[in-house]
């Protein structure tokens, strides 16, 4: 046994992983070798795998790059959950094709400009006391400047900014440590105004700049007016980073172009990537983002320049609130350490990573120890005196993430050139350990590596090139996001390529899913841009179709399913608006509304209100539908826009077919009107049978409603009747048809009236609601059971009426069946009414004590059961 | 031992699997505890993880749904390697964002209406002999009625097609077995025309149809001219299948509504739900697509309706090709048998699959044994006689697939109401075997099958809800996929869940990777749209402006790390377009290109050249860059666009400037103006030494240039020089500037002129290319080598000159050091050059042969080195 053992074992870490019994392979074996697997594939594979159901400990949101979105995926298992829409049009979450999130991204309009994209780069999560709090995401554009904001209640994006004086965004969004501020610094220097200025003046009037956008952490929004941009010299600054703990207050934006090269390849000019790195140093800029705020209260330290504050640089230097120190060459990544004690840069084009200590820097700004000015008046601080040390890393280190034992300087760094993650301590400036990736590693990310709170057993190398990882799919290759185990400090193991499809993750950053709250459903009628109550709300029973004036709005409802209505007819030309909630209480049971060639689209979660408008500006039959699979019945759900043009004279095909009936034909045609008028008006009498029954004229507003509408219509029936007898005696049939069709109209008239006053009279005759069933009714409502139940009737399910009769312990059955109706589903009854009408019962998540309010109500329905 | 063995081991299939070894548990069982992992989970694991670099065996196509897009991944790793772009914009492939995908996109626009958007649902691969051939893939848009056509290639949208007489279209595509056709047909029945009728005329005028697409295999482009629908009656036809081997010619498609119900559920009729589901069967719709083809080229057996050719009921009846088949109510999936011999029919509200007899339905064709005739005439054909058998599978079966052992019955049904995948018989009837999904599945994907080869050891469960499986995102929950092992035709295995976070997956298909030949990289300056040499190609050197009338048209490149132009100034109201080829031949090398606030994004696979148009409508300066992080001097691969009013007069900053200036300042600013001017005279006396050494007056072409041109320019800057100097005399400095900046403009333009003339006559006066050389020349060029070296320069790389005479055996250092530059990086010599350019020499990807050639042309260079 022990021979079979030693010739199956093989060595991980020094121990016997697997082992043979007497009768052959293991079946996890022969799955190893089909797939050639080794022994530490089979240990990363059990270190990612995540069962069906299971839970994974991050969250990571990726930007998405130049799709204009950002990605959510869960670490370990490298799953992708969600792509956020955040600057593109996205239909599958309607984004962009319903009228609440053209709004959205109409906040993104640039000089009247419809910006239909957008380049992130930096996503920041909101802080409370320099760690993650989960309540709010930003992330910036770089092409153009803009900021979005997304709630991470329902991973929607809220708002988004523009910022207008910038004309290039990359350095940005940072938090600051209580989210007071978003630090966002501009990319390529342009002039902050709006006009053309040539390119020989850009010393002059180019210029760079760090925008701090006010943020409110408790609305999760922006305040623009109380934002401002402090004004930097055309240094092309590159990222920054916010102070935290001792250097609270402070922040970091580092650059790459302190040469001030102006380009211009095509006049046989060195190209700007041989200009911008000419020097051996650039420069970190060191403001104080507190003071500037301060200052940007007072009108005397600020111009306006296109409706932003603008903090010149002389007022910075007079306040002594800006500073610059130099830097390795076109360094790029800036982080300041979990404590705030040292801020480290990354050298790009240096093989350096080089740690400032803020004791140092601030000793040197207190004492004013300046080596000079840069050509803008800003001070220069030495390098050598800030330095704490400088860690030779490799070619083109780019980024840090911090790691757990961060108190003992564990630090990570990505290699561009070197295609490496290297772990080293940036308190003693040695490399500990490399690891390769595949290839060439931007951002790297580390679970909530960038707060105060660094953790976790992992970090993210985001590749920017994939190159032979994956299966060929073409020219345009997938990037490629390498989850690396950083358990062991002497050997960090790659565990999982992700590969990209859509997209290019520039940065991310991840958080321990348990700060994260996300809502299951909406509240019924739920407007989710502004999470309050939609002034649109509709409920089951208040469908309606409003015509005003050349706007028509229908208030509609969906639910498994059925749309509410399932025929609008419009005139063409008149603007369609679509109000829609969707009344479903159950998790998941999204809905989606589209109507045919109108370019229109929008998702509907459960409990959201959503508005959906377009211009009916074609002729024509349109059908609209639900455009998610939501249940087996899902293809039925459906209905027909139709397109009128008010300007024309449409001739009826079946008047055409009648003018070559025979006259026994047209006779059976007549006779045909005749049987449904007839069944029409008994839908009439048995109205006003109950209408009598009830005293309708005890109540004012019922007996108005009889006898100066429904009456008055009813009235006419008789007459139409008449001449259509005599036409009819007369040999004039198709007259006789016509008059009984008009008969007809009066009659459907009579009846819509006469119903709406039985409901009237049901309300006021029936035995006074109790509190309890009171509330019973709303929670009916708002809990979308009307959708499918109609008091009295049998329709999409059954009546209910007697319910409560119709079981042994009804209300106990009741109660039960409402809060968990799968478990009955395989029951002879059930699975009969499943028969009948198709559809399961949902389970539309109530609470107990609204099922106990429902039961009031029902009961207070068979008290009244004649009355339906 | 034994004991530590038995206690360890845990059971997969009566194997053992894991042991302890004496000094405690292993690495793997602490993972497995700590992530509380089964021995199934570690199995499951095992079967799907794809170690970096491994390949997939599968690759999958499923719709995106309402994203409008096509996603793939690869089986079993189930890891998405793209969504291709299709219906909607995608800015990251610049799908949507530049000339030619716009014009793509505009192919879909519906009666003159722009449609963003597209509702995709079932995707189709193209078939050779009912096999999968790897060269198109094609999908339509349900909600707009359209046909998106892919390149496999290149994995690219290639063509959309609008159909002109659906106003809704679901089911499809189909491709017939040699890709002759594709099968789509209507959803919701509309008018053909597109004119307004009322519901009432629903059976009169409404119609259903399938159109038959003409599809060219070899150019993969659909040929809407020789396309042709057939009418069909209202019965909202559902999916359908293309008929195979005994069946081929046949189509078969399936409805739902043969009701013909037209809802209401506002007027308080039954909703669309319930009527559309009275009705115990509908109708298999049993056609002949190749007579019916046939028939669609003489036209007295077709009308044309909104340029469509449309087969009336009428006509395919009279030539017995058109029948139906009553089926279970409101059915789904339709799918023919590999061998064509059995119909499969999924029952949906039924519990049935019903399994048809072709050889029973032809028989019954022949013989015209008809049970009756719709309203519409067609001759219906009796289910009993035609069926071969009817399986009771459980709740709501949608779709099935084909198994590899398909010649013994094996074949897969969803069901959507039990949440169930049940594997049964479709020749004997028998169910095998049912697995739980989480949670709705709906259509699912074999590996082929839907072919005549289906294989492989997996299902995908394409899962409608996900409801409880991931962590929680908001109300909005991804889909989920769900990777079947069918292995154990006993006890089917799941092995894992594919979160999708964009998109609802409809459909997939499934294909074997070893068939998909896709290109690596375009040959240079590419068209991907028309796959041949790009009109607009432009090669290192090439680079120009041009100016036609109101259009400024730049011819640029693009390599790391610079675009070529970097400043382009033009008017306010000009029309700018940006043709740019990327002269990169590594692989993965994409480029993209962005000019900030002007809404335009593409993306440069090595090779692509693509053209960005765009109004200059805004004034301004508008940084553009390359957005795709494709070096380390990435953020440096930027220029400027500079926006001009033509009717604004601009007063220099400079000038303004001047006025403040002391006169000791003005004349530092003048003697600057002056050495700048001599320097320039330099470089121009520099050109003429080298015209006149090589007899440039022996060239008639290069003598005018000189003496028509570079002259005239030349002789006015004495002129102005002479004027400043009499001013400064006069102690009119601010006038003596002007006059110099004046000389300097003419000193350029002599230079220009000057410097194109040397360039000329270097060829002339150069011994000639022998062909080689010229090969040499034309790959060098092509090969983007022009791109960082300049002859004669040092630039973004060193100067070629004299790079043969550089090395020890110097040629075959050139040619290995092209073939392969990685291997030589960390040689001392290669990284002092890294050092200096910042840059390393890419692997451009030469053939031997090409580089045999450059060494020519290098050749060429030396001897005639002095001309450089």
């Amino acid at each position: 046994m022990k021979d079979i053992i030693k010739k199956a074992s093989l060595a991980i870490a020094g121990l016997s992983l697997l082992a043979t019994c007497a009768n052959g392979t293991t079946e996890l074996q022969k799955v190893m070798k089909r797939r050639h697997l080794s022994q530490q594939d089979l240990l990363a594979a059990a270190k990612t795998y995540l069962p069906s159901g299971h839970r994974d400990k991050y969250m990571v949101f990726s930007s998405g790059g130049q799709s204009g979105q950002i990605i959510v995926w869960g670490v370990p298992s490298m799953k992708i959950l969600k792509y956020i829409a955040v600057f593109t049009p996205e239909p599958w979450q309607g984004w962009g094709y319903d009228d609440d999130t053209k709004k959205i991204l109409a906040e993104g309009n640039i000089r009247g400009k419809k910006i239909t994209w957008g380049d992130t780069h930096h996503p920041a999560l909101s802080e409370t006391d320099g760690k993650y709090d989960g309540k709010w995401l930003v992330i910036n554009d770089k092409a153009n400047p803009r900021i979005g904001v997304i709630d991470l209640r329902d991973f929607v994006t809220k708002q988004i900014v523009v910022n207008p004086v910038l004309k290039s965004e990359h350095g940005g969004a940072f938090f600051t440590p209580n989210s007071e501020y978003i630090l966002s610094a501009c990319q390529y220097a342009a002039p902050f105004d709006n006009n053309y200025h040539p390119m020989s003046e850009y010393q002059a009037v180019f210029r760079g700049g760090v925008t701090m956008w006010k943020f409110n952490d408790k609305t999760g929004r922006i305040n623009v007016k109380k934002s401002f941009t402090l004004e930097l010299p055309p240094y092309m600054q590159d990222l920054s980073d916010a102070g935290k703990k001792v250097s609270y207050g402070w922040g970091f934006t580092n650059s790459f172009n302190s040469e001030m090269y102006t380009g211009g390849i095509e006049k046989g000019l060195p190209p700007f990537e041989a200009g911008c790195s000419r020097s051996d140093t650039d420069f970190l800029h060191v403001y104080n983002w507190k003071d500037l705020a301060k200052l940007a209260k007072d009108p005397k330290n600020y111009k306006i320049i296109n409706g932003m504050k603008i903090i010149p640089i002389s007022v910075a230097v007079k306040h002594h609130d800006l500073f610059l120190i130099p830097e390795e060459k076109s360094p790029h990544g800036v982080d300041v350490s979990p404590d705030g004690k040292y801020i480290v840069v990354c050298g790009k084009l240096d093989t350096h990573d080089t740690v400032f200590s803020w004791k140092k820097i601030k000793k040197a700004i207190d004492n004013h120890d300046y080596i000079g000015h840069d050509p803008y008046g800003i001070p220069i601080i030495s390098m050598k005196k800030t330095m704490h040390c400088q860690a030779e890393l490799g070619l083109g280190p780019l980024h840090d993430t911090f790691g757990k034992d961060w108190k003992n300087g564990e630090i990570y760094t990505s290699l561009y050139v070197d295609s490496q993650v290297v772990r080293w301590n940036y308190l003693t400036c040695k490399v500990q350990s490399k690891i390769n990736v595949s290839y060439n590693i931007g951002h790297m990310c580390g679970m909530e590596g960038k707060t105060e709170t660094p953790q976790g057993d992992y970090v993210i190398a985001l590749d920017k090139l994939s190159i032979d990882r994956f299966d060929r799919i073409g020219p345009l290759h997938p990037q490629n996001e390498q989850l690396i185990d950083i358990r062991n400090k002497k050997k960090m193991q790659l565990l999982y390529d992700l590969p990209i499809g859509l997209g290019e993750p520039h940065e991310a950053v991840a958080i321990r899913i348990s700060k994260l709250h996300p809502w299951k459903v909406y509240p019924i009628g739920w407007d989710s841009f502004t999470m309050t109550p939609s002034k649109y709300k509709t409920l089951a029973g208040q469908e309606r179709i409003v015509r005003k004036g050349h706007h028509v709005i229908v208030y509609g409802t969906v639910v498994r399913s059925h749309i509410n209505p399932e025929h609008v007819t419009v005139n063409l030309g008149d603007t369609v608006t679509f109000h829609l909630t969707n009344l479903e209480r159950a998790e998941d049971e999204t809905h989606g509304f589209t109507v045919d060639d109108y370019n229109v689209h929008t998702s509907l979660e459960p409990g959201k209100t959503v508005s959906v408008s377009f211009k009916a500006d074609r002729e024509g039959v349109f059908p609209y539908y639900c455009t998610e699979f939501c249940s087996a019945l899902h293809l039925e759900m459906f209905g027909y826009l139709l397109v009128k043009d008010p300007n024309k004279h449409y001739v009826s095909v079946k008047s055409m077919k009648m003018k070559k009936m025979s006259p026994k034909q047209l006779k059976a045609q007549y006779d045909k009107i005749v049987a449904t008028n007839n069944a029409t008006n008994k839908v009439v009498l048995g109205v006003v049978k109950f209408l009598k029954t009830n005293h309708y004229q005890k109540y004012p507003l019922i007996k108005q409603l009889i006898n100066n509408n429904a009456m008055v219509q009813y009235a006419k029936v008789a007459k139409q009747q008449k001449l259509a007898e005599k036409n009819l005696k007369e040999g004039k049939i198709m007259n006789a048809i016509l008059f009984q069709n008009e008969a007809f109209q009066y009659l459907v008239k009579t009846a819509t009236v006469g119903i709406r006053a039985q409901k009237l009279l049901v309300l006021k005759a029936a035995t006074p609601m109790s509190p309890a069933a009171k509330r019973g009714h709303q929670a009916y409502l708002e809990g979308g059971c009307n959708g499918c139940h109609v008091i009295g009737k049998v329709s999409s399910g059954p009546d209910l009426v007697g319910v409560l009769q119709r079981h042994q312990n009804g209300e106990k059955w009741v109660k039960e069946w409402i809060l968990n109706p799968k478990k009955d589903y395989h029951t002879p009854y059930i699975e009969a009414l499943y028969h009948y009408f198709k559809m399961h019962m949902p389970n539309q998540g109530m609470t107990g004590k609204q099922v106990d309010d429902i039961i009031q109500y029902l009961k207070w329905i068979d008290k009244n059961a004649n009355l339906f």
